[in-house]
C-alpha cells in the first residue's frame, strides 16, 4: 500500500513506539543508532531474506552512517532533535533522499533555543520575554532587564532540564554562566513565568501544510523531566484548551516539512498561555494517545512522513493520564536496579485501564527513561485514583532503591497487596478534586431537602461536589460556577431552590450541561411556586425538573445521565428498580401473611 | 520484570499481534514457522548480539522443530490449534518446558470437534443437539433424527467454514460424506441452528482457573469466514450479552492450562445462546480489543501464559467495530491483487477512528487474512456509518479484482473522494437503526407537540427514533419499548404525555435510561394535570420533567445529556447558547435603531 521506506535517526523508545505503528501500516522502518539492539530494532526485524534497506549500526551524528542509511530509504526523520542539520541539508541536496522530515531547516531553528524563540516572536507567538546573553556581562544586564528570578539557558544541546540555570540572585550570575559554558553567543535569557500550569499540545503537520493539533494536556515535571501526564486539560477557563490548540497549530503550522511536533507551553495565572518550547519530533507528553487517541502520535508520524492521509486527533476516551517510568538507580551500583525501576509498571498490570509500556533497556541509571505506564478510565476521577495507585507504588519503589544493598523481591511485590490509595492531592474550591455531579443550592436551609441527594450520590460511588451557590445574593459566584463546570469535568448539575427558585434556569443558562432541579418547598404555596419557577423555562434552555424536594430523585436522574456513558452507574440504576421490586414483594408477603388489619 | 520466556506454535498474524504485546511487557518471544520473515518474526527481531533463544524455521508440525523451539524457552503456547498434541504433550512430559499452554489434552479436545461437543454437553453448557456419524448410513440416521437441512461436519482439521457440509435433501447426503472425506469416526452431524444472530465472547484463563471475559460481540460470517464485528453486541434482550459472557465463562473454566480462547456462539429466535465451537487462542473476533478494551486479547494471552496477572477486558469505547481485509486475487495471476486487496485499508485511513492493521504478508490468495481494520466511535450510530463507507470501498475493490488484466492505481485511489455512505442495511422496529435518543408519544395527537422535538434533534443531527407507544392502549409495547431500550443502544427516552400522562414515569420505572416528560397540553386545565402526573414521581423513580408543551426544550435536554460523553454535542449546545445571545443582540439593536414604538 506504501512504497516510502523511512529512515530514522535515532533508535530508542520513540523510534520504537514509531516502528509499532509503521509496521501496521506496511511502512518499512530502518533505523541509525549503535548497536543491534537498540529498543526500536528489537521490534523491527530485517533478516538477510528482506534484502534491500538496513539498519545501520553507528551514531546518528556520524555524517557517513547518515548518508549510509540515507542511500538505502525515500525519506529520513528522526525521533531525536540533536542532529547534525546540516548534513541533513546536505544528504538532501545530494538527492540521497526524496524528503527529510521535518526540513533540516526546521531542525536547525529549533535546535537553537533562542533563534526558536526569535521566530515564533516574529510569528507573533507568545513567548516570555528574551534576551540574548554573551558572558557575564550580558547576564547582568538582563538581570536589569528582567529582574530576579531569571531564568537563564543555553542556546542549545538542552533538554530534560539540562542547559537551564534558575538565577535567583545576583550572587547566581557568575555561577550560572560558568555552568551552561559561557562562551559568546551560546546563552540567552527569559523573563521568570510564574506558571498556574504545564500544558502540552501536539501538533501534526503534513508536507502540504495540513496540521492538525492533539488535545491540550496538562504535564507535571519532577526535576525538569516529565513525570506525569493527564489529558484533557481540566482548568476553569473552558477557553484554553482551545487557545493552547490553536497557537500550538500556529506555531508548527509556521515550520516546513511534515512530521509531529510536542508544543510545551505555560499556563499563566491570567490564563494566558506561552509558548516554552517545541520538540519536531514525538514527545512524551503524547505517549497517551496510544491508548486514548483514534491515532497515536506515532502513527500521525509516520503518516505525515510516508505521505498517506493524517489520522484523527481526537481523544477516544473520556480521560487519560502517562506516568513515566524512570531509572532509579544506576546498574552498575545495584544489580536490583532494573527490577527495582520496572515495580511500579510491573504492580500496574493490576490497575483496570492501565497499560504497562517497557522499552526493553538493558542498562539502567537515574532518570533513564524505562518504560510508562498509560491509564485510561470513564472520568478524570477514576483515572486519578487509578494513577494515585502507581504513584503509591512509585514511592515504595523509590524507597527501595535509595539503599542499594537492598535485595529486591520480585515475587513479593508482584502479589503484595494494593495499598490503600492516598487522599486526593488537590481540591477545588467546590469539593471533591474531580467530581462527576455539581450539587448546589441557594441558601443552607435548602440543605435539609438536599441531603438526600448527596447521601444518594455517596452510596452509589459517584464523586461530586457540594457547594452554596445563590443566584441572588452571589450572581457571580453562580456565574463562575456555571460556567467553570464542564471545563473541571463535572457532568451533571443538580440545583435545588425554592421560592422564586431561579437557580436553576440561571445555571442552565450559563452551561452546556444537563441541569436537574429540586423545587424545594417553602412556607407557602406548598412548594409549587418554585416547581412552577423551575420547570417553565423558555424555549432554548432546560431544565429538568424533579418532583417538589425530591432531590433523592435528582441524584438517581444524575445516576441514569451518567450511566448513559459509564456502564457501571447504569448497571446501579437496573439494580436499584430491582431492589424496589423486591422491596414491595416483601410487603406483598407480609400483608398475605398477616392481613390487611395487622398492627404492630 | 519478567523471567519467562514464551515459544509459539506458528508466526501468522495472530503471533504478530501477540508480539506486539509481548515485547511492551519485555517478554521474550520465539516463534516456530517456516522462514524468517513470517508476519510475527518481522517485528520481534533477535539478533546474534542478544544471543539465548531464537526464532526456529520450520513448520509448526515438525516434532523436532517443537523441540528445537521448547528447549529454549520456558513455555510454550500456539496461535492455531490444528497442531500436534501428542508432540507437545511429550515435549511437556520430558520436562523440556515449565508449561504448555492451553494444556495438551485442552487442545487435543477442541482439536476434535466432536469431543469438544461431548465435553461441553456433559458439562451441561447449551449446544446443539449432535450425533456422531459414520458414512452414509450414519448420516442418514442423523438425518432421520434432526430432519433436514442438517449440518455435516468433520471433526477435525476444520477451520474457516472447511469440513462443513449443508445437506439439504436426502439426495446431499451422499456427495456430502464424500466431501469430508468419509472415512469411519471422522464425521458427526448437527442438528440446524436457525440463528437469529452469530455471538462470540473472548474469555481468558488464568493457570489457577480465574477466566475474565470480553463483552459479546455480534460477528458477521461471509463464506464461512469472519467478515465484520460489532462491540458491544446490540439486542432487545438485555440479559443475552451477560448470558453469552456466562456461558462462555463456564465454559473456558473447564479447560486445563491459561490463555486466551474464543467462543462462537449462536442466538437463536428464542434468546436462548449455543456454543457452536471455541478456539483456544486469540480470535479474529476480538482483533477489535487492541483499540477498544482496556486490555487487548493479545496482551491478556501474553499475560496469562506468562504468569502475569490478567488485564481489565472492561470496553474503554463506547462502541467498535472490526472489518477483516481477506484476499480479492491471485498474486499468480493479478500483479495487483495486493493492492487492490489492500485498497478498503488504505481508504479507511481517511475515517475518523478507523485503525488499519496490515499483516506484512507479500503473498495473496481470494480469501486469505491481509489486515483488518478496527472502527471505534462515540456511538453504534457512529461506527456503523464508519463501517459503511469502508464496506463501500470493499466493494470497489472486490470489483476491481473481479477482473485480474484491469490495473489498479493506487494514487487515484488514495485520493478518490469518498462515496456517499450507503442507506442504513437494517432497521429496528423503532425508526433509525442505531438511536441515540428515542422520543415516543401517547397518541399521534402528540405529534403536533412533539415535532418540535424531532426537528431540534434532527438539526442537531442525533440519530434518533421516533413512534407511538401508549401506557393505556399498549402497555405491552411500552413495556418492550423501555425494558430494550438500553440494549439497543438508545441512551435518552424523551416521553411526551398529555392529561393523566402515565407514560414517561412507566416507561422510566422500566428503564435505566434518563426519561424526559413533556406535559402536553390538553383541552382542560392547561396542561398542569399533565405536568403534576409527569413531575410529582415517587422517590426511587425520575424524570426529568420540561415546560408544557415545551418538546423543543426536551430535546435540547437530551442533547445536553448525550453531551457529557460526546463532546460535539456539548459543543452545539455551546454554540446554541451563543446564537441566541447573538440574536437578543440583534433585537437590542433593532430596538435601539427603530424606537419602541416602531410597528412593521
Amino acid at each position: 500500500m506504501n512504497t516510502t521506506t523511512v529512515g530514522v535517526l535515532g533508535g530508542g523508545q520513540l523510534g520504537r513506539m514509531l516502528s509499532e505503528a509503521a509496521s501496521r501500516l506496511n511502512v518499512p522502518v530502518r533505523f541509525l543508532d549503535v548497536g543491534d539492539n537498540t529498543p526500536a530494532k528489537q521490534i523491527c526485524s530485517v533478516p538477510p531474506s528482506v534484502g534491500g534497506a538496513q539498519h545501520v549500526d553507528g551514531s546518528f551524528s556520524d555524517a557517513s552512517k547518515i548518508r549510509e542509511l540515507a542511500k538505502q530509504v525515500d525519506v529520513l526523520t528522526v525521533e531525536i532533535e540533536h542532529v547534525d542539520a546540516k548534513q541533513l541539508q546536505a544528504v538532501l541536496d545530494e538527492g540521497l533522499v526524496r524528503a527529510v522530515y521535518p526540513a533540516p531547516s526546521t531542525i536547525a531553528l529549533i535546535q537553537d533555543k533562542y533563534a526558536q524563540k526569535v521566530h515564533l516572536r516574529a510569528q507573533d507567538l507568545p513567548v516570555a520575554d528574551f534576551v540574548a546573553v554573551d558572558g557575564v556581562a550580558g547576564a547582568e544586564a538582563a538581570v536589569d532587564m528582567f529582574g530576579l528570578p531569571l531564568m537563564l539557558k543555553a542556546r542549545t544541546q538542552a533538554y530534560d532540564g539540562r542547559g537551564n540555570y534558575v538565577i535567583k540572585t545576583r550572587e547566581d550570575i557568575a555561577a550560572g554562566v560558568a555552568a551552561l559554558g559561557g562562551g559568546e553567543r551560546t546563552l540567552y535569557a527569559e523573563k521568570w513565568a510564574p506558571f498556574a500550569k504545564e500544558v502540552a499540545v501536539m501538533v501534526v503537520r503534513a508536507d502540504n501544510g495540513e496540521v492538525r493539533s492533539y488535545t491540550a494536556v496538562e504535564t507535571i515535571h519532577k526535576n525538569s523531566i516529565c513525570h506525569t501526564v493527564y489529558a484533557p486539560l481540566r482548568v476553569a477557563d473552558a477557553t484554553t484548551s482551545q487557545r493552547a490548540q490553536e497557537i500550538a497549530e500556529r506555531a508548527v503550522a509556521t515550520f516546513e516539512g511534515a512530521g509531529i511536533f510536542g508544543v510545551e507551553m505555560f499556563l499563566m495565572p491570567d490564563n494566558s498561555v506561552l509558548i516554552n518550547e517545541i520538540a519536531p519530533r514525538p514527545h512524551n507528553s503524547g505517549h497517551y494517545t496510544i491508548e486514548a487517541s483514534e491515532t497515536s502520535q506515532f502513527e500521525n508520524h509516520v503518516r505525515a512522513v510516508a505521505g498517506l492521509p493524517l489520522g484523527s486527533t481526537a481523544l477516544k476516551v473520556p480521560a487519560a493520564a502517562m506516568v513515566n517510568i524512570l531509572g532509579l538507580a544506576d546498574l552498575a551500583k545495584d544489580p536490583d536496579a532494573v527490577a527495582k525501576t520496572l515495580a511500579p509498571a510491573v504492580r500496574s498490570l493490576h490497575i483496570p485501564g492501565a497499560t504497562t509500556h517497557l522499552y526493553g533497556k538493558s542498562g539502567c541509571r537515574p532518570g533513564r527513561k524505562m518504560g510508562h505506564v498509560t491509564v485510561v478510565g470513564e472520568s478524570d476521577a477514576q483515572v486519578r485514583s487509578r494513577v494515585d495507585e502507581i504513584l503509591a507504588e512509585l514511592d515504595i519503589a523509590t524507597e527501595a532503591a535509595a539503599d542499594p544493598s537492598k535485595r529486591w523481591d520480585a515475587e513479593a511485590a508482584l502479589s503484595r497487596v494494593a495499598r490503600p490509595s492516598p487522599s486526593p492531592r488537590s481540591a477545588s474550591d467546590f469539593g471533591h478534586p474531580q467530581p462527576l455531579v455539581g450539587v448546589i443550592m441557594g441558601s443552607d436551609s435548602d440543605l435539609k431537602v438536599m441531603t438526600a441527594a448527596a447521601e444518594t450520590l455517596k452510596e452509589h460511588d459517584v464523586p461530586f461536589e457540594l457547594t452554596i451557590v445563590s443566584a441572588h445574593r452571589t450572581p457571580d459566584r453562580m456565574r463562575e460556577y456555571a460556567r467553570t463546570a464542564y471545563a473541571r469535568g463535572v457532568r451533571v448539575i443538580i440545583a435545588g431552590a425554592g421560592g422564586a427558585a431561579h437557580l436553576p434556569g440561571m445555571v442552565a443558562a450559563q452551561t452546556s450541561l444537563p441541569v436537574i432541579g429540586v423545587p424545594v418547598k417553602g412556607s407557602s404555596l406548598d412548594g409549587v411556586d418554585s416547581l412552577y419557577s423551575i420547570v417553565q423555562m423558555p424555549r432554548g434552555i432546560p431544565v429538568a425538573t424533579v418532583a417538589i424536594n425530591n432531590s433523592m430523585n435528582a441524584a438517581l436522574l444524575a445516576i441514569r445521565i451518567l450511566g448513559t456513558s459509564i456502564p457501571k452507574y447504569a448497571a446501579a440504576i437496573e439494580a436499584h428498580l430491582r431492589e424496589m421490586e423486591a422491596g414491595v414483594g416483601a410487603k406483598v408477603e407480609r400483608l398475605a401473611e398477616q392481613g390487611w388489619d395487622y398492627r404492630v
